[in-house]
């Protein structure tokens, strides 16, 4: 059967659709619970989330499934910024600050040994809480995190965005890998090389990856239904991550406003940005895209400090219904989304891949 | 059967394999009815040629096959450059010139009127040879040149990169589409709105344009083998256009030297410039791209005067095996590809998406 693959075979799911664990509210227990007890893979944004949270969320998961589930976290970066960047960035920002009535934030430096001691607890929570599955994004854990969570019988899922960064994620013992291609919405999960020559579209990144691993290979980027599915599957995937799809679900946490744009948007609004966090992600063009476009990156900070600088006028936006000032996260598919429930995606997917085997054969 | 899709149907063709149409001597009559006879359709790329010998072409492939084939041609477009512009490109030049042991050219104006002239020559011969099929980049002909066209017979083709576009082309009476994916190699179709807007990955494209559109579709970018032919037909498409895969053929009459770079090139290395034509197109990453992304765009003459005055360092560069200085147009699948003939191509695409099938059900 076509759903019988490498991927459900490893992760012990029935059909192999997994719900991207998207950082910012959007994968709420319901959501993720949803997935998993209709045969996918729920998981839970955990990139943005303090040690706390996490175990909180992962607590209020388990009591509504018993499937398998997975646990989605960034791996640690941050740096001593220059407080003239940091300076022109609140420069930069004043606006919009100043539309939506907020006053400079205190900026405090980003410490990296505090990241990563927060980076370990949380690995420290994913094996007292018998978190079956973890995946990654922005890199790969260190040798010992690695050895640390597999030893525990974790099943460890990658990130990559090339064919080299696919082979650095099967050297380092990652399980399986989530190949995303240029299409994705939200942030690039680069971690070698430009961005901008990492930017594969998904027809072209899974045939050469698949070629060149022998761990399971999951495709995301544009991915909405029973369609985009069976091409993946033809393409070498063993599955497919879909996040876009499940934003504007009925389950999804997200901002109903964020919901509603992406049902009204089309393929050609949907581009990528720097300018909200510091690394490059993809969402619908607004009117704070379209002015950073013109502030040269090199002047501001990087991740995670410039994703911290916009936190307020990102979350202001939000409460004021202005989003023209949001972050409005989406894959190159828009045009593909509803407010279905988590099920009905599932049911209509797998559905949708019969018939259409049908169809050609 | 798989194959027997709304693409076959309208052309008239065994498999759903569609031979770009490349400009720029790659499309040898050889290579065209090589094609065609294998059961796919061949195509001309006759955009850069003059009438004379577009005609000659034709009459070339006519002696080789008498299964269907296509042309294709630009739309043209032409406008006077300020010579300010032309002072700055050739100053931009210089450099490479002066590698290449080439003068400054002399540049004469390119009129609007002698293209639009030269264009409906073109059709002209295209009816008086009885040619099938006719595809079309860079827009959409006039209302009069389609009716005249399709008056005798001809079956056209247009060329989208998004949906929007693909909506116009349906709405003046094209036949069919081709939807030009992010990951195509060479220049963008891209006619309506921003470029950087029309990028859009085949996975994403296709399925939100069959959404829309009644004409059959025909999925191009990254496209190489009979994994990326069952991809498209899942995502609705009615059939493929492949482009880089045929550049390597045996039959191909693209430069040895470029060649052999797309078959060792890795999907990291293709990305986009608009510096040697004045419109965007893939390629594999050189010297003279990555020098020129530092000078604006906005400083230098449009297309097609800047792809008029950097011929001749691609000419010289080619002659004298210098491809840091040559156009190496890829799509972002080099790994796929390899120097088979045109006639294993497609066999191998039909046997893969055979055997994919039968893995699947």
């Amino acid at each position: 059967m076509w759903f019988e693959t490498s991927v459900t075979n490893r992760l012990k799911i029935t059909y192999p659709i997994i719900q991207a664990g998207m950082a910012g509210g959007v994968t709420t227990p319901e959501l993720i619970a949803k997935v998993s007890n209709a045969g996918g893979l729920g998981s839970l944004g955990a990139g943005y989330m303090n040690p706390g949270q996490m175990r909180e969320a992962i607590q209020k998961v388990k009591l509504l499934t018993s499937n398998p589930f997975s646990i989605n976290v960034f791996i640690p970066e941050g740096d001593v910024t220059s407080p003239v960047k940091i300076d022109k960035a609140n420069a930069a920002m004043r606006r919009y600050r100043d539309e939506l009535g907020l006053s400079d934030p205190e900026t405090e430096q980003i410490s990296a040994s505090v990241l990563q001691e927060e980076f370990k607890q949380k690995l420290q929570i994913l094996i007292e809480e018998e978190v079956p599955i973890c995946s990654f994004t922005f890199g790969i854990p260190s040798n010992e995190e690695i050895q640390l969570l597999k030893d525990q019988g974790l099943t460890l899922i990658g990130t990559a965005t090339t064919v080299n960064e696919a082979l650095l994620n099967e050297e380092r013992g990652m399980d399986l890998v989530v190949m995303q291609g240029s299409e994705a919405g939200g942030h690039r999960g680069t971690f070698t090389g430009e961005f901008d020559h990492s930017l594969i579209g998904t027809v072209s990144l899974i045939p050469q990856t698949v070629d060149r691993v022998s761990i399971p290979v999951i495709a995301a980027g544009g991915i909405m239904d029973g369609r985009g599915i069976l091409a993946a599957l033809a393409l070498g995937a063993g599955g497919v991550q879909m996040g876009t799809a499940f934003v504007t679900s009925k389950e999804s946490g997200a901002n109903p406003l964020h919901k509603s744009l992406i049902m009204d948007s089309t393929e050609d609004q949907v581009i990528v940005t720097s300018k909200f966090s510091g690394k490059p992600a993809r969402g619908i063009h607004n009117q704070f895209m379209k002015e950073m476009a013109v502030v040269s990156i090199e002047d501001l900070p990087g991740y995670p400090m410039l994703n911290s600088l916009t936190k307020d006028i990102r979350g202001e936006a939000a409460k004021q219904h202005r989003p023209e000032f949001m972050s409005l996260w989406s894959g190159q598919s828009p045009r593909l989304s509803g407010e279905k429930s988590a099920q009905e995606i599932v049911i209509q997917c797998v559905k949708q891949v019969e018939r259409s085997l049908r169809n050609l054969t």
